[in-house]
Parts: C-alpha cells; structure tokens; sequence
C-alpha cells in the first residue's frame, strides 16, 4: 500500500516544532521544573475577574463559541477607539499569523523578517513555501529601516517586525516606527507583532490609520492579560484585509471560555497595572540578580530579560544547558551575536529566588567544565 | 495604495461561514432563543468531573498548553487500545480536516464526499483548491461503495465519509464500512468522521487495523461528551501520516483548560453512558412529538434527528423558519431530497417543551401562508 499522497510542498517539510514545550523537557528529565520563566507566560496570571468568568463558564463548555467572538470584538474596538470591522480574534497570534501567511503566501513568495526573530512565523512561512530573507539586528534592535528596505528589494509580500522585540525585549517609540515606514513598499504587508507592547513605556504603540492596507498588527491576551493557555489573539487593520481572514479562518475554532475569559480580562484595567508593575518590579530583581554574577542585561520593555553572558553563544547555551538541569526552565536566543544572551522571564519573588539561587552554580560548573 | 497582494487561490475564495452562529441568528432577530437545538451541541453538557477540572484550571491560565497533549494522548491511547503514537489532538475535528485537507489537496486535487455532506470539510478543500467531486445519498445514508467507487473514477486524494452521518442521523455497521474498504482506492485517503459514534449501537465503530495507510478516523469531544465550546478533537490513524501533522499544526494552539477537562471527561465512562441514555430518550421524545404532528422521523444514532416533513425542500425550508423565528434554533440539510428534513439536537425535557409548544404553532403559519 502507497499511503496518503501529501503535496509537494508538505512532502518537503520537515516534521517539526518551533519550541520544544516545558513539560516535554520535564518529562525528559524526569522531574518538574523549580521555576517556569522560559516561554514568556506571565506567571502573575489572569485577572481575578477572568479566572472566575472563565470558571463559571466550564459547565456552558457544550456550546460552541460565537464564531464572531462578537462580544469581545466589540469591546475590544472601544477599547482601540476603531471599529470592530477592523479587529479578528483568533487562536493567539500564532494561529492569526498562519491565517495570514496563509492569505497571502504561495511557494517561492519573498517574506523578509530579522535573523533571529519569532520562530514561528518562519514556520508558518516555510509551511506555505514561502522565501525567507533575512535582515541583522541593528546591534540587540530589530531594524525596521534595513527590513523595509529589504522587502523593496525583493519585493516582499509580507515584513515581519515585532515591537517590543522578540526574543531580545528591545523597542523602538511607535513614532520611530511610523516614520520607518515612509520606507515600507506599497506592495508590501508589514506584520507589526504587538504582543508585549502593554508592558512597554508608553508611544511604544505606533499610532497608525487603521485603513493603511500596508500595515496589521497583531495583540495577545498571552502576555499582560497572562492568559497564554487560553488562545485568545487578535489582529487590527484595514477592513478588506480583516474580512479576508473569513475566507479561510476555522470559524468555531474560538473556545467559549476563552472568549468570555478575554472580556472579563480587557475590563480590568486595574488589573492589568498592577501586572505592569509587577513585571517591572521583576525586570529589576533578575537585572540585579545578573550584576550579583558579574553579567549584565538588556533593557527590556516585555515581561522578560535578555541577560547578557558576556560571552560567546557556546558559553551561554552551557550555562543554559546547566540552569535548565537544575530545574530552571529559561530558553535563549538561536542566532549570533543575540546567542550570547539566555532569556529569562518575570517571575514572581519565589520564581527569582531560583533564578538567584542557581545562576552562580550553573556559572561555576560552566567554568568548571 | 495596493493593498495586500493575496495568493491567487485566496483571492478566488468567497469570505463565507460554513454555519452561521445561534448568536448571530439572535442578534439579528434581537431576542435570545428559547432553545438551542440546531448546532447538534450536547445540552447534558460536560461531566460534573469534566467542569471541575476546567474551573480549577481557570486559574493556570497563564501556562501555554502542553503542545503535545501528553496526558490526553496517553490517556485516549489506553481507551482505544492503540499507541500514542497513533493519536493527534486538535482543535476539534474543524480543525484537524482543515490541517489533513492543507497535508493532501493542492489545487486541482480532486477530493470525493457526499451531496449533502458536512459542508466544513467542503470549506476546507475548497481553501485549498481541491477539486469536490460529490456523490448522491443512498436513500437517506451515505452510499459507501459509491463514493469509494467515485473516489477509483476521479483518483481522489481524499474521501471524506461520515458515520454516523450529519446532517441526517443514518449510520452504517462498523462491519459494512471495513466491508466495503475492500473498494477504496490504496491510493485514497479516506476519513471516517465518527463525531457521533459514541451515540450509536454498539458495532457502529468500524474494526480497522490502525495502521492501515489508506485510513484516518475523527472523534471529538464536542458530541457525546458535551464540551464542543473547548475544541478537542483527535484523529487516529498510521504512524507517518500523524506524525505528519507536526508538519504544519499550530503546536501552541490547543486550551490548557480544554485540554485537562476533556482528560477528565473521558475518564468518567458513567456520565457518558448516562449522556447516551439522556440522548436516547430526547430522541424518542422527538419521535412522538414529530407523529403528533403528522410527521416522522428517520432513525438515528447521533444527538439528533431529522424530522421528515412529508413535502419537498420549500416546505421544509418555511417550517424552518417559522420554528426559528418563534424562538427555536434548529436548522435543517441543505442538499434535495435530504432538505425535506428538519434537524433537531436533543435537548432536556424542557427544551422539548419549546418543540412540543411551536412545531403545531409553525405548521399552521406554512399551510396559512
């Protein structure tokens, strides 16, 4: 027997995953982690108010949910001053970004984004047989000029850039941004990934004409709304770009809970400073816990912190390797020179006690080995 | 200004819905509907187990689902007798035909199902350019030895057939369907949708060897378990072509919540067997209020019924919706002569109360018209 035909292009990827997930490393080493700071969760968690709608709403788990997400769409465009024709929700930006390479990528298609940056929309490119092109950082920034310049040299369909950055936690001011892209082609769609920009110092946001047909811009509850497992993503832009999303998206893909979780959540405004300020006062203790080793960070406007190694990526994926045994997950960047850097994420006082705890071990069995 | 340059496929592709929501349907009549039988969701609702363990998890929210659904996987692999290895979990059975569809059909692939058929799985092959070729109903079930015939005819990649069968409630021996995989294609993918098997007569389930290439069935935990609002679906199948969703799924894109409660769910066999009991006598009920009206009913294995109107599809389609806009959500086959049927989700005694008050009250409005 032959066994299913794939197409050409699935025959060619590979069988992969863009992060190997916490509980998989555990189950590999046997044991639960200490702390959790590897994937950027916001371990302060939900609002109160949505930890208890998204628990009243279990026993309502046998309907479907709205496939508008009309609720939270309409809050969420009061919440942005636009209208909710200019907002789709979706299954957290990673499902919103396939939708959309999806939308507009075929095979051989040119896609530019930063070497280094998100992983998983190369991913969802390489998933579609799309042409990755790849742009420096400028030092530990995405840089938005050489990117746009870029895609008007290879005539892009899609530019990937996202504002905080990923995995690096580095920002540009949202005027930067807009004036960056007097240089994006017509041509061409800029991604602007939002997902940690409600931790970022305020005019982070670039403020943009929702109608550009050049420009989307995706936002989470993952991050400041600390609801990662929820699935809960959603984009802003030009209506007919929105309303495309119809055409192919998995219209009762949304669970119920989540939905009704991702209202509650974007009404607690009080909740969400408060969250602010605990990611901050974090930012702080692991930028101090680096300078007790003798290592410095980057600056961050995200709930995490690039901790510079002041090394090579040998060393750190050593001291990584040597943290993560102890029972501290924390991930790193993949591409040189951002390689020199483990990324840790804000945790609560006792999540950092590890961190403080275990990163002077981990560093002298590095140098020890 | 442009605008974004969509691939040419998606740009040849209605913005569509394969249904449209009982909230849109709401908003749109401006009142809530006194019950809602029309989307096949399980009104007995998720086990007492199931609930608790979903409200418990509101609060770990925070945490992104394990991307490998370990603890289901396991747990569905000991309840089928199979190896993990054999078992992919998903956003629902939506979700998981949109990845297998995007796996196999390019455009132009031609793909076989029935007039009549689930029309998500129609949506699906039409994103991605497949060729639908469909086959006619045998009487009122689906004619398996046609569509593997039809599926040899046009050398289809796929052929999709349900049994139970949605929208009219038929259903075939599992011993009939192996029976007839003598006449499937080895070069045919053939997805058996079981969405509602745990609805059926013992048997219904087909025995097939789990490695059988030409092969992959669809469960979920929308139906007979009550959670179609969490989105947990999962396939079954050989080895490679589950391997192969790794490919292209979204690795992040399942619910914890939905994850830990359809574990729970499946670990209570007492409240399914209770549900299927529930199931089975609102069917019945179904059955006496249809005669009590000059109808019947066909026989079904599913959560819910088609009630034959007697008259062709216009008549059908009044009754319809006369019964919605009296405040029943109900809908109805889209395909002659199976659109002479309405289709009716089982409901709690109170919820036949509203079908037992309105269906005289809409067939008097039809023969007044």
């Amino acid at each position: 027997m032959t066994g299913p035909r794939y197409t050409p292009l699935c025959a060619s990827l590979p069988a992969t995953v863009p992060f190997v997930g916490p509980e998989t490393q555990e189950r590999q080493r046997g044991a639960p982690f200490l702390a959790r700071l590897g994937a950027n969760e916001n371990i302060f968690g939900p609002s109160p108010r949505a930890i208890e709608a998204m628990a009243k709403a279990a026993a309502d788990q046998w309907m479907y949910g709205d496939p508008e997400s009309y609720d939270l769409k309409q809050a969420l465009a009061a919440h942005h001053g636009i209208a909710p024709e200019n907002i789709v929700v979706g299954e957290g930006i990673d499902g919103l970004l396939g939708y959309l390479v999806r939308l507009l990528v075929a095979p051989g298609d040119p896609v530019v984004t930063s070497a280094g940056a998100y992983p998983t929309f190369n991913y969802h490119v390489a998933g579609f047989g799309g042409q990755l092109h790849t742009v420096p950082y400028a030092g530990d920034h995405e840089d938005p000029i050489a990117l746009f310049a870029k895609a008007a040299e290879v005539d892009a369909k899609i530019v990937y850039l996202a504002n905080p950055d990923n995995p690096m936690g580095t920002w540009h001011s949202g005027a930067d941004i807009t004036a960056a892209m007097e240089h994006l082609p017509e041509r061409t769609l800029l991604i602007l990934d939002e997902a940690y920009v409600e931790f970022a110092p305020e005019g982070t946001a670039a403020q943009v004409d929702i109608n550009d047909p050049r420009l989307i811009r995706m936002r989470t509850f993952s991050k400041a709304y600390g609801m990662a497992g929820a699935r809960v993503g959603y984009a802003l832009g030009a209506e007919p770009l929105i309303t495309a999303f119809n055409k192919i998206r998995n219209h009762f893909g949304m669970n119920r809970a989540a939905q009704i979780g991702a209202l509650a959540a974007l009404q607690d405004a009080e909740y969400l400073a408060q969250t602010v300020e605990n990611v901050a006062a974090a930012r702080a203790r692991i930028d101090q816990i680096a300078q007790a080793n003798g290592l410095s960070t980057l600056p961050s406007a995200t709930n995490f912190v690039a901790i510079d190694c002041g090394r090579d990526g040998d060393f750190a994926r050593k001291l990584l390797s040597e943290l993560v045994s102890r029972g501290l997950f924390v991930r790193m960047p993949f591409v040189a020179p951002q390689d020199r850097c483990i990324r840790v994420s804000a945790g609560r006082p006792q999540d950092l006690d590890q961190l403080e705890l275990l990163l002077p071990q981990a560093i002298k069995a590095v140098q020890a080995g």
